[in-house]
């Protein structure tokens, strides 16, 4: 496992390994061109050009601890820790005009040295981002000083470690791990975590935690604050760690305190989760439901029994659609699809993607009574190819993103849920406020939505949009957008993320996601871990 | 539904309603007397000569906002809310010595009711201790006033409100509803909360949920904690509410903040739960294993293949035998099953007792898939009669505790939790702390255990230990028996407590749980959530 820097692994400017890209065809293009209007391609700035404040002078303390060799203040080093991953971080990046960035990047060796970090940033008055796959979508890990001298990006890549209980099934992981780093090491073992968001491929274990990520396969493996037994925290208040023990009644629960607390209370150092014997098959396929109400009610009938595919992914129509134009399936495929569905009495419908895994017997015991209740709830079998179409791309999100916006679009997403009973007036309400919003920009565009972790009581609710970018007013754009669907959420009684967490873009949200007592709660706890508030300004808790 | 008040419902002293009573039989005795020495019988006192601390006035402000009919001051009110149901409870009790009691018990009949109670008692200096089904084995109800001028007891029973969610499977219950009432009102929907510890014919949902419960089908339901999914609670520094949706990530979670906090942050007035359709058929049925290490082995098997029965309890061989002399199965019955072990070439051994519930396709697809398992780690079917004994004795353990008092037994349970490769380490350790204390305490004991909740990653234990109770000095035997045994499972690095909560007993271990910096966070949340720290005084928190 290489100790790579964030700038050899993945663009600075977008997703993907420098040259990696997806190449959107003419097919898809033209039908963009027909839904949105003509837009104007966009090309990120030079990388040596990219203008960012000057770096602050850092206390000699800080590097006394762990050594000048781990910590770099070079251009190279502090541009690619400059932001996350989210549309706002990518339009300031790819425009090359930064108003933030870290003054250093350091990266400790040892939860030791974390800890000799935190000590010296907290009595010197300096900021500390800690810094994973940086991959967050909503603001998460943007490095901002707040009311500080400097702010350092705290880069975990050096805490990669892995120690298996091969009885209990469990390992107690390093924060820095990326998601393939964690299955490469588990394999070795012939276990696998299981969890596979769509930032697999760059996102870190700590991150995970601290965002209370979701992983595609969630309704067979867990979200992965299910998967969690044990987590270590140091604050700057001194360390914080839970019992590697199944469970606990001793009162409120730490560990879902220190799960999702997104940096701003202390700096994950240790995860223990509960891993599974890496499943020998893996089968997806594709169904189709004529329309997104009826699919949704599919799976909460597969739920309630609970008989959910681990794999669970319902499109509406637009989603299904507009997926089928943009992967790139040609026309004649399409229309070979077209007259599939027709046999069957359908036209279009909305795209189900069912998954299992595990060995044979237990995948084909489980499809079986999925099966079952598929068809009895009118959903109709399309076979493997649309499932292992899925599988191919199911990575290929933030790719797609970067060639949209190339070709000059607007593109977010976002993420809530809701119970069942409320799920229908939710999506609903979400949309037309998307809709709303996009047109008030002064260009229509298009909404999808996707149904990809479900619950006997509810489902999250995945909404993509995208529309021509209003050029020069990106950032205004978005958050016009932004607010507003957010606003409906809060107003229909849904969450303002379900996997993606609160950073920057949703904390002016989270009084009315947990009350003012709430709030008043989560800063006691801020108070209490990190009293010169040198952690992570400005993200979960709004200003 | 009744309102009754907690002395019609359940003895003072003891458990269950009054006049019942559960009578062993002569052999039990007979074996009892062997194993531990002829004890001495006790009975205990008479109600109305109970002594205790005379009620304390309170300030008027209280009774003004709630009406004077709803604060009652009896003895015969104060009385059966001065404690729990622990062993030194009811030691207390029975001797008819309590040097606590509440100055009055204040019945809301509202949330807003609750509201104005708790801000006159902030605002007058009254300690409150929320008083649900009274069946803390932890002195999690203890009544005391700490530092204040006097302590009420809050009793919930009169909210008991049942609203269901038939499309979600979800229902907003009171915290006053105690486990039969809940079952009650689900049932006329087809429903379950399929939530059944020991307690559940006097617990009640605040508690289930302040506590941390877990029912005895936890590994098919989930324990209670895992069925929530929005909780209300106030506090003296107002209203926290988590929002109602399957899962959020923004952040922290408050939602298991509040579940836990015994009384000690606020009080529980609404409480969500994941509920299910009413299974047809419950199937529960005897295994035997050779050894509680075998038997182990073979539940870790049944979890880490995630086939474990709704209901999975393994009894340790000293637990099988006393329990089979103590149910009174005859001897000629006992004969039979030795016969019967024999014939498959097994000698005494351990009791599992695994069960179904669901529809009977479900339940014979699931038994069929569990019973390979067990067959192949090597435990010996004996078939329904030993499961069709265990649900009748489900609820059986006070009453049998009762008449062990009676006949001048020390008894007592604990549980805890440990991965399963510390599992048989933490087993064996905690047998020897609990044999070397009550032999240190001048009487030797029997110590048993049984596992009841299992995990992919581990399990619980649960010990029940009896011996000849040291007359005039009770609690100062169940005292070094106690702390030997927990500061055993500290040193070992189990939990202080699987399912029973911490309360008054299990408080001085908190430090050692959570570690120093989780205690301060949890002071900080108390601190800003009960800044006057009028809630349920001496619980969870060390003084």
């Amino acid at each position: 496992m290489s100790e790579a820097a964030p700038s050899e692994l993945i663009k600075w400017w977008g997703w993907g390994a420098p040259g990696k890209r997806l190449k959107l065809g003419p097919e898809a293009g033209a039908m963009l061109s027909e839904r949105l209007g003509e837009a104007e391609p966009t090309q990120p700035a030079a990388f040596e050009e990219v203008s960012m404040p000057a770096a602050r002078p850092l206390p000699e303390l800080l590097a006394r601890g762990i050594g000048s060799a781990n910590v770099a203040t070079s251009h190279e080093d502090r541009l690619p820790c400059a932001g996350g991953k989210g549309y706002p971080d990518l339009v300031r990046m790819r425009q090359g005009r930064l108003d933030a960035a870290p003054d250093a990047v350091v990266t400790p060796g040892s939860a030791d040295e974390v800890n000799r970090i935190l000590q010296a940033c907290a009595a010197t008055g300096v900021a500390v981002v800690p810094f994973g796959g940086g991959t967050s979508v909503v603001g998460g890990v943007d490095p901002y000083a707040g009311s500080h001298r400097a702010a350092i990006a705290l880069d975990l890549r050096r805490l990669r470690h892995c120690e298996v209980d091969p009885i209990s099934l469990t390992a107690r992981l390093g924060p820095g791990l990326r998601g393939p780093e964690a299955e490469a090491a588990l394999a070795e073992h012939d276990l696998t975590l299981g969890h596979f968001p769509q930032s697999f491929e760059y996102a870190t274990v700590g991150g995970f935690a601290a965002t209370r990520s979701a992983g595609q396969a969630s309704a067979g493996y867990g979200r992965f604050d299910e998967l969690v037994t044990a987590v270590e925290m140091l604050t700057p208040a001194g360390p914080l760690a839970t019992l590697a023990t199944p469970h606990t009644a001793a009162g409120p629960s730490l560990r879902e305190l220190i799960i999702g607390s997104e940096g701003v209370l202390g700096v994950i150092t240790d995860v223990t989760v509960r891993v599974r014997r890496a499943p020998s098959q893996r089968r997806y396929e594709g169904w189709i439901s004529s329309e997104f109400e009826a699919g949704a009610e599919t799976v909460r009938a597969l739920a309630q029994a609970d008989a959910l595919p681990d794999v669970t992914r319902l499109s509406d129509d637009e989603e299904t659609r507009v997926s089928l134009a943009l992967s790139g399936v040609s026309g004649a495929k399409q229309a070979l699809l077209g007259s599939y569905l027709k046999l069957r009495r359908r036209s279009g419908g909305c795209m189900l993607i069912v998954g299992w895994e595990g060995d044979a017997e237990e995948v084909e015991r489980r499809r079986g009574i999925s099966s079952r209740i598929l068809r009895s709830t009118g959903a109709v079998k399309l076979g493997g190819a649309p499932g292992r179409a899925w599988n191919r791309g199911r990575f290929e999100g933030p790719y797609l993103r970067d060639e949209l916006m190339n070709m000059g679009y607007f593109v977010e997403t976002l993420e809530t849920s809701h119970t069942w009973s409320r799920y229908q007036e939710l999506y609903g309400a979400v949309r037309r406020a998307l809709d709303g919003a996009m047109t008030a920009q002064g260009a229509p565009g298009i909404v999808m939505c996707h149904l990809s972790h479900a619950y006997r009581d509810g489902a999250s609710l995945y909404f993509t949009f995208i529309s021509r970018s209003r050029r020069g007013a990106e950032i205004e754009q978005w958050r016009a957008i932004k607010r507003a669907a957010c606003e409906m959420i809060v107003a229909t009684g849904g969450t303002i993320t379900h996997h993606h967490a609160v950073g920057r873009d949703h904390a002016p949200f989270m009084r009315d996601e947990v009350g003012a007592v709430g709030l008043e709660a989560l800063r006691a706890l801020k108070d209490q871990l990190d009293p010169t508030a040198i952690m992570n300004p400005g993200k979960l808790l709004p200003g």
